[in-house]
C-alpha cells in the first residue's frame, strides 16, 4: 500500500515539513490549524500565480490573441481574484453577487464577462451600469433585456451569444452543458441560434462581438472540443454569409479537468490550449475567416489543485467485516461535491504523511446525513481522535457551494503567500452570523 | 390534463384569492413577491401548528407517556421554534450552531436533545453548560468525551445511546441511516452496542436514560419501524438482564414521511403512531418492561408542507421536440434537493392556478450548472416571462442546506400568522453579507 507522501495533486508547495508533517508553502499544517481553527481552508497563491502563467504562456504561443477568463463561480473571493486579476487574467461572473465582489476586488470591469442562464434585469443593470467589458446572452429574452438595460444607459454594450453545439463531452450529467437538451444557450440545431444572431444583430443597443459555448466540466477529452470548435465555426461561416456576421471574438468555454485521484491524470494544459488552438485556426482557415480573438474560461483548473480541505478527526466507528468510519469535523456542508456528483478525493494524513497506509478508511463528515461522506476506502497510516487529515484537489466548488446545513459554521479560509506567510482571507463564520439574517419580534 | 387547483400538499390555509390567484392564509402571493421580493420562501403558521396538535394528539392518544420532539435539522429559525415551543414540543439539535439558535428562541434547555455522530468537546460544553436535557451519544469517543465534560461541569449528564438496528427502511441510500454499514450508532449485530452500554453505565457522570434509533428518512413504510422497534427491544431486555439496564426512555427517531407530489400520499400520522405505539407496547410486554416514555422526533413532517418556494419566471427555452425549459430565479442554491436526491416537486402556478395545464415544462433554476433544475415535465398552464410559480412542500431541507453557489443571496422567508399577517421572519441576504466574512488587506 506505499504511495508517494505527496502527490501532483497537492499544491506545487506541499512538502513534508522538519516536524515531519505534511507542509505548504513552507507551513506546517497543523500549526494553521492551530492558529486558525478547524476545518480549514488552505489555498496556495504560487499554485494560482504558476497556473494562471501556464495558462497565458501555452494559450499565447499557440494563439497569440487569446486571453484566460477566470470563472469566478469556481472560487469567489476579493484576496483570490486580486492574484488572478494582477496574472492579467480577465474575470466571468454569473450573478450580481459575484460582480460585487469583482468590484471588491476593484477587478477592471472592461475584463469582466457576465454570464449565466438566466440574468434578472436588476443583475444586466448592475452589469451594464458598472461598464462590464462583455455580457453573454443567453435566451431571447436576455436579447430584448439587455437591449433596453443598455437603451436606458445610453450605451451600446458589447455582447457574446452563447450556442448549444449539442456535443456530449462526457462528462457528469449534472454538468454537461452543451447537449441539446440544456437550458444553456441557443441551439445550431433547431435553429435558434440563427434567429439569435439575426435578433441580436438587430438590437440598436448591443453590439454582437463574437459567439461562445460551453460544453460542460470537467473535461477530460480533448476531442469535443476540436468537434465543437469545427461545427460553430461552420455556424458563424453561414451566419457571415447569409446575415454579414463578423465574429471578432471566440470562446470555446473552459472545463479544463484537474486531477482528484493520485490515478486520475488530467489532460495537459499545453494539450488543452493546442487542441483548442489549432481546431480554431484550421477552422477559420476552411472557412476563411480573420482569426477572432480567443477567450478560454478556465475556473476549476486554476484554482482547484491550490486548495486543500483540513479536518480534525473525532470519533471512530469500526464496523467488522464491513468499514471502519473516521468522522471529521466538516462535511457535506464544506463539500458537497461527494454527495451531490459522487466526487472521489484523495485522504492525506497530516501528522504522518509519510507513514505507510495500514487501513482503509471512509471518512464520514460529521452532518446529520448518510450521505455525509467525504472519500470512501482512503487507504491511510493509524488516525486518532485529534489527528487532522488533508483533502487535495478542494480548491474549486467546494467552498463556493458550502451550505450552513445543520447550522453548522462555514469553514475559515487562509492565503499562504508565495513567501510562505499564512494570511487569513475569509474568517470563520461565528454562530451569530447564522442568526445575522434572522428577524426576532 | 385538469387536475385539482389546490392540492393537498399545500398549507392547509391554501386558497384561490379573490384576485384568481393563488393565497395562503388569505395572503395573495403575488402580493407578498411584490413586498418582500423575489424568490421568496413562505411559512404557514396554521399549518405548522395544526401538524403539532395533530402528532400530539395521535401519539398520546396511542401512548399517553410520549412527546414529540421536532428535529431543528428539517428548519432551524427562532420564529418557527418559537411556535414550536409554544405547541409543547421538544427539540432535536446536531450542532452548536442549531443549540444556539434554540438558545436565541428562547427553548427551554430542558426540552433539548444534542444528537449527531460527531460532537466536538467545544459543543458538548456548550451544550451541557446549556443545561440541556439529553445527548444522544453516537460513537466510543463520544462517551468518554461526554463523561469528562460533564465532569468537569460537575454534573451527571442525562443521556440516550444511539444504536444501528441494521435495518433497511428503503429509502434514498444518502439518507438510510439505520443500516449496519452507516456512520451512525452503535451496531447490536455486531456486539458494539453492547459495549457502550456497560461503558455508558461504567460513566460516572453519564446517566444512562434510554436507547435510540433512527432509521432514515423520509420513510413512506411503517413495517421498518415496527421491526426495528421490536429488535431494539429484544437487545434491551438482553442488556438489562446481562448488566441491569433500565431503559426509562426510548426513541425509535423520527423519519416520517410528507407527500412531495400529488400522487405520492404519504402514511397518516395516527398511523405512524399507531404501528410505533403499538409495536413498542408490544415489545414491552413480551420482554416484561414497564412502558418507558417514548419520544418520536418529526423534522419533515412537521415543517415541510407549510413551506412554500416562490420564483419569477426569467427566460423560457423551447426546443421542439425535446423540452421546455422555464428558468426562475432561484434554484440549487437555495434547494439542492433534486439535484442532490433526484426529489421531484409539484409545481403551481400562482398567477392562474385554475387555469387548465397546456404545457409540460421543465423548471430550471438560475445557477450555473445543467443539474440545476427543480421540476422536470411540470404540466402547467401558460407561463411568461414575470410569472410566479409556487414549489409546494419546501418547508423542510431546502433553507437549511442553501448555499450561496454562484454568489447568489439566499431569499427572505416571510411566515404568515394564523390571522393572515405576514412577517418577514428572514431577511434576504444583501452583497454586503456575501462579503461580510471577507478580510481585506
Amino acid at each position: 500500500m506505499t504511495q508517494p507522501p505527496i502527490p501532483d495533486i497537492l499544491p506545487l508547495t506541499a512538502s513534508v515539513h522538519a516536524s515531519c508533517r505534511l507542509a505548504i508553502a513552507g507551513c506546517d499544517l497543523r500549526e494553521l490549524i492551530e492558529e486558525f481553527g478547524s476545518p480549514l481552508y488552505v489555498y496556495d497563491e504560487l499554485t494560482i500565480r504558476s497556473i494562471c502563467r501556464e495558462f497565458m504562456a501555452h494559450f499565447t504561443r499557440m494563439y497569440p490573441n487569446s486571453s484566460i477568463e477566470y470563472s469566478s463561480k469556481a472560487f469567489s473571493n476579493p484576496a483570490i481574484l486580486q492574484i488572478i486579476e494582477k496574472e492579467g487574467l480577465h474575470l466571468d461572473v454569473v450573478t450580481g453577487g459575484e460582480l460585487a465582489v469583482a468590484s471588491a476586488a476593484r477587478f477592471p470591469m472592461d475584463r469582466v464577462n457576465f454570464h449565466g442562464n438566466n440574468k434578472s434585469r436588476a443583475e444586466l443593470v448592475e452589469a451594464v451600469k458598472s461598464g462590464i467589458g462583455r455580457v453573454t446572452i443567453d435566451s431571447f429574452h436576455e436579447i430584448s433585456l439587455l437591449n433596453e438595460v443598455a437603451a436606458e444607459a445610453g450605451i451600446v454594450q458589447s455582447a457574446l451569444l452563447r450556442l448549444s453545439p449539442s456535443i456530449d463531452p462526457h462528462t457528469h450529467r449534472l454538468t454537461s452543458t452543451g447537449i441539446l437538451d440544456s437550458k444553456f444557450g441557443f441551439s445550431i440545431e433547431t435553429g435558434a441560434a440563427e434567429d439569435a444572431v439575426q435578433q441580436t444583430m438587430a438590437a440598436c443597443n448591443i453590439d454582437l462581438a463574437g459567439l461562445h459555448f460551453h460544453l460542460g466540466s470537467p473535461l477530460f477529452e480533448l476531442e469535443p472540443y476540436a468537434e465543437a470548435i469545427d461545427y460553430v465555426c461552420a455556424f458563424a461561416a453561414r451566419m457571415r454569409d447569409r446575415h454579414g456576421l463578423e465574429m471578432r471574438e471566440f470562446s470555446p468555454g473552459g472545463g479544463m479537468a484537474i486531477g482528484y485521484m493520485r490515478s486520475q491524470p488530467s489532460p495537459l494544459i499545453s494539450q488543452y490550449a493546442r487542441t483548442i488552438a489549432q481546431s480554431l485556426i484550421t477552422a477559420c482557415d476552411d472557412h476563411g475567416f480573420d482569426l477572432p480573438k480567443l477567450t478560454v474560461e478556465p475556473g476549476r483548473a486554476i484554482v482547484g489543485r491550490a486548495g486543500v480541505a483540513l479536518y480534525t478527526v473525532g470519533g471512530i466507528k469500526r464496523i467488522p467485516g464491513v468499514r471502519t468510519y473516521v468522522s471529521v469535523d466538516g462535511g457535506m456542508g464544506d463539500n458537497i461535491r461527494p454527495a451531490l456528483y459522487d466526487s472521489q478525493y484523495e485522504v492525506i494524513s497530516v501528522d504522518n504523511p509519510l507513514d505507510e497506509a495500514c487501513e482503509k478508511v471512509t471518512i464520514a463528515g460529521k452532518f446529520c446525513e448518510s450521505g455525509d461522506l467525504l472519500a470512501r476506502d482512503a487507504e491511510l497510516p493509524e488516525l486518532n481522535p485529534g489527528n487532522i487529515v488533508a483533502l487535495p484537489s478542494a480548491g474549486a466548488y467546494c467552498v463556493p457551494m458550502a451550505s450552513n446545513y445543520n447550522m453548522q459554521t462555514r469553514p475559515a479560509i487562509v492565503l499562504l503567500s508565495v513567501e510562505g506567510i499564512p494570511r487569513l482571507i475569509r474568517r470563520r463564520e461565528s454562530y451569530a452570523d447564522l442568526l445575522s439574517t434572522a428577524v426576532f419580534e
